[in-house]
């Protein structure tokens, strides 16, 4: 039998992470034996674990401890990371390090140093001296990335967060809540947040358009609530046809009843914007005068709109090349304090890729199943709110501006 | 080969009549012959059509004639409707005409008699000499019923309507609409309604106290909107529970967070309620002084609260006597010019089945689905909206009030 | 300062008890000091709490003790159950002790004594010196009521079931999932269950008709898989309109197509019945040959058909008294081991207000919500699935006959 | 007054033709006059209409014969189509015809030409003297351009073809149906087109490979039911993540239930291919031995990967740019008789955006909503299943293999 002593400290009873790991020490094939247990006395105070870690053999063992290392676990006899070679570009070796969104640190030289540009699913590589997070596909050949889960601990969040975000968790999303409530909690954070410096980012899909959002999403954009907006092509066409037109994709929205043949407004949008050469131009031009885009160029408030493969068009401002727009998009998710996501699915899991865990995270969506899922993936900070996403950025242009 | 000549006049084209009885008459295995159609010149003006109608064998033909008489066509050869007796109580003859919601008439000595009481899924009867409609349980013994559709009528919708529910057809029904836009709709369908003297009966589930509805519900009723509110045990124990413990099935309005043990208030508020004896005594008692339930007692606005299987307790209000409760509901739909549907598919699917198809019906519900079946189910006056119901009678109280 | 010394034991961490415990301490101002904590050192071993807990008053201290009771701790000074008199019919003290689904005891004469007919949102009476359940319409004046949470305590689940049951957890409901694999897991239950000669109960709405579930559904009855089948009206109509005229509420099952005028077949259907007296005297008489409810009548297999506000006819066979009709479900709920429940969220809800926590529920729905909804009411034993409910039955049948 | 003589042919009728010109002309605006109606006598008979059609003005006049022209209407004193240049690359003029996906025909010196390439949202360019669909942004500079609706036509879907698909209208798409019907339309479909010689493509989300649809479709692949697979990163990376390590998304397929660091596989899968080079190299080299990429490699089964903003990795063989990724979806539609889109709203946009009205399109999801959104949109031909996708295929290939 082949054995280990593991540490672990924080709070490890309120944020179930005792029952994670033991639950997956079994899972592995192992078992464990609790060798000292010091709980917090009262609710604030940490508790302390150390437990000797038993396996069948070596490999189930190094199973095991990759394993439960995420989840803050520490081994006693700590060693520093491995190292290996990157074999050819974006090829790593098979045991490669994968990252959480959670704070990670590895051990150089005897000491932890933190992981730079953390999210998930990337790896560890050393840059100009510094770990950081890299995409696979961006790590090139020679390159020494961290292998194993030796030599790395990651940090879980903060204490104290759990009882803010307790109302939000997975069962609680749920369409039959007042939104006021949430909406006060939503305020409070980009409260936080702006006076912390931080960035405001807001994700959104054409829903927002289509329920009327537009007048006051541009009311929080002119009063400066937002830094940049991420979505795709849909969004600032069915917003520029409403400009031009008075209708968002055929349908009218003051009348809310589709206009016959309007279907091809979208089109005669593109095209006039393809005319000016951007979406900045056509404002520049005198030829697009209202609207969130208008707000957003007039207001200096960058967007990135990333291509997607049901575009028509697009416009010349959409990245069709997608990499080139996850670029753009993690460049402008550097020093967050908050994501908004309003009713899109495909560009908020795409963001929630790369933020790390301690990102606050608001979702708006009236399907329940999409608040749910962006939840499940999101940081622990996650508010979701179940309503009409119009109504919502309604309310929260009032409070705020 | 056997034939009937059949005649329609009415709006045909554009209420897409002339196509669902060509459908029907093919369906059912027989063939049509136009033999004069002439086609309304301009918009308002009615078509008509004269055809023959060709089938196989004599009950066939008869099978056609039963199906396109509903649709409005009448067969030249028009006779008396036929009667037969209830043979016992509950039951009719095999061939019994069985009731649609529009506007029905029957031809009794030669003259078209509207008949009374219109609903769906009833059979017609004499009563003090004058047609109506009855449900089948109610047929006594001996009971004259109309049997086949020969001698029955049926007109449709006034024309002109079409063009003011176009919007809230099927395929639009969606979460991505503005809602303000249906807002103003209802709004002047309610102001309509008043105009005429007839009454706004509110159709709710518990939803609407979950979502912050008691508020802005409470001023409808205090401005006098509301003439009657049916519903079921459920929105009325959550309401009380609100006014006695601040939760609404443990979970505190305030702060949107289940409150530990809370899931037990709800009996809580009941035991209270019994010991009162009813709703309306525990208000004059001074027991219960705030909520929805307090607002319709205080402004003499009726409630029926009709039981199902998974009621809990229930308050003694609640009627658990189904054919009592279903008949107290009708009562109190008669006259009624709106229903506002709100987050209930239970007890709308149950008003539904008792109004006849010109009464203007609102359904507001977060889930498309359930606002698609109730449309399909309603009268074509239905008035479809996706949206979060808290806020909509937040937003409908503020305009009205 | 006011304090109590409370213990408890068992798997206090890995069911996650000792975090909602301190939870609810703080959440109700109070406070606690761990005196003494013996991990389990393996899995397999129970945990051992003893605690002081302070609050700033009585009342306090008590309501924080009254919710910690149903988690399983308990109270060193350990008394016996306090009871009070019920002062009226129906109606009983303020501060009653409302029943959770778990198995309950409570201290009488010093002893711990296991509470009869455990469910939900009761009261604990005496009845012929045994401490049992009661609704709280059906207590008596004069009875004696268990009031406080003093001389209660709760046993949870027992230790281990929780993997067996972990992937079904909340947020792991999902339409994105192998039924197969599900499946198997449902098989295995029934054929320990029946092994265990416990009931086997059917709660299944109107979509099992129409998703084709007729034919493999009345395998399962033949093989005698089903003891009883719970459930309203509408699958009963449509079965027997099926049988009559080939479709269900208007839709051929065959061809998939709405019938023209095929909507009145189910009123058709209806009087057939009434002609009979009951479904069971069609079966008898003749009239009714083939399909769901003609295989329960055959095989001797019970059946409660609960009325709905939203019921047309209903058929001689529903009870539209719903308190006589809630008594019935829960006769035939004594002894169940497991129900299945089959595509009907408002029958399920009032089965599982019905039932004690440690009887397997499977609940089968489309819609993840309805899943998530029911099993978060439901026992730890709830095996959720999203899947096609007609599919589904045709592969249990497949697999079990 | 300016007015204009219209005619149209067909089943005006029945295809609710007439009625939608009627509304368009009214809500544009402007009246119109019956000069000449030709009811067909009989059902397969076709109607003839010719109206007049008055404005206000000339401008009002030609918005609703743009408006009326793609539902078949011709003007009288018909002219050829009229051409002007692209003023640069990417822009047309503002009048320009933007296509529908029904058949189109253009007006070239006095002869009616179809148009290839037809879909939807292009303009109608010349190519080699022949008139084609062309999108926005292959327009290039000095291209003569279709401008105005005059000298267009468009031929709607045929006769008869309303019957067949009847069924799966609108408000017909529902989880309350039985699958076996729709599954043996399908196996129809797919064998009539076969029998043409015609393609058919699947598209395909993630979630066929989460419901246990790999070995049901690999069976197609094998049998040669299928020509191409169109879909995204993820699908892949699920399907070879389960061949290496028996799990998708970190959820073991077999069990159920998600595998603790599961999580990470996806990456582990992702390297692997990188190692290789791409999906197909992995297959010969041995390293990818099952699962549906290995059974589409190795009976050179064709799939294109279209990139998305959310994609980790990609697999070396998704495609990034979406422009080509676009423009190989179109390539592999040629010739396509049958689009199976199974659980991919995305993907199937995009593909639905491309298909000429006259591709058979089958849509399985087991989210009504999406069903009904992907019908709106796709052509007249659509079936629509709400239903479990694995269970779907599993049925499939069953009857078909």
């Amino acid at each position: 039998m082949f054995h280990e002593t593991v540490t672990a400290q924080g709070h490890l009873i309120d944020t179930q992470t005792l029952d994670r790991v033991f639950d997956l020490i079994a899972d592995r094939g192992a078992t464990h034996e609790v060798l000292q247990f010091d709980i917090g006395k009262r609710g604030e105070d940490e508790s302390f674990v150390r437990m000797k870690v038993t396996a069948p053999d070596r490999e189930t063992l190094d199973h095991v401890i990759d394993g439960i290392i995420p989840y803050g676990c520490e081994v006693e006899s700590a060693r520093d990371a491995r190292w290996a070679e990157a074999p050819k570009d974006g090829c790593v070796p098979e045991d490669f390090y994968s990252t959480t969104n959670h704070q990670t640190q590895v051990r150089i030289d005897g000491r932890w140093v933190n992981v730079g540009k953390q999210r998930m699913d990337a790896v560890i590589v050393l840059e100009e001296g510094d770990p950081i997070c890299r995409k696979l596909r961006d790590v090139r050949q020679g390159e020494q990335v961290v292998c194993g889960a030796g030599g790395v601990r990651v940090t879980f969040d903060q204490p104290g967060r759990k009882k803010q975000t307790f109302a939000f968790m997975n069962n609680d999303i749920s369409s039959e809540r007042r939104v006021e409530t949430s909406l006060q909690r939503v305020i409070k954070i980009m409260e936080e947040v702006r006076k912390k410096g931080e960035r405001i980012v807001v994700v959104a899909g054409p829903v927002v358009i289509h329920t009327g959002g537009i007048e006051p999403f541009s009311r929080l954009v002119e009063a400066g609530w937002i830094d940049v907006l991420l979505s795709g092509n849909a969004i600032a066409v069915h917003d520029i046809e409403n400009c031009f037109f008075g209708t968002s994709l055929g349908v009218s929205l003051e009348k809310g009843v589709p206009v016959e043949e309007g279907h091809k407004n979208h089109m005669r949008a593109i095209n006039r914007i393809n005319h000016a050469g951007s979406i900045a131009e056509a404002v520049h031009q005198g030829v697009l005068t209202s609207g969130l885009m208008y707000s957003l160029v007039k207001n200096d408030v960058k967007f990135v709109l990333a291509g997607s493969i049901r575009d028509d068009g697009p416009l010349p401002d959409t990245v069709m090349d997608l990499v080139e727009a996850q670029e753009q998009y993690a460049n402008e998710l550097e020093g967050a304090g908050l994501v908004l996501m309003l009713s899109t699915m495909l560009h908020s899991i795409g963001v929630g890729n790369m933020l790390p865990s301690w990102v606050h995270v608001v979702c708006v969506d009236i399907n329940p199943a999409v608040v749910t899922k962006l939840s499940d993936r999101g940081s622990s900070q996650t508010v979701g709110i179940v309503t009409d996403v119009g109504l919502f950025l309604q309310r929260l242009a009032d409070e705020l501006c």
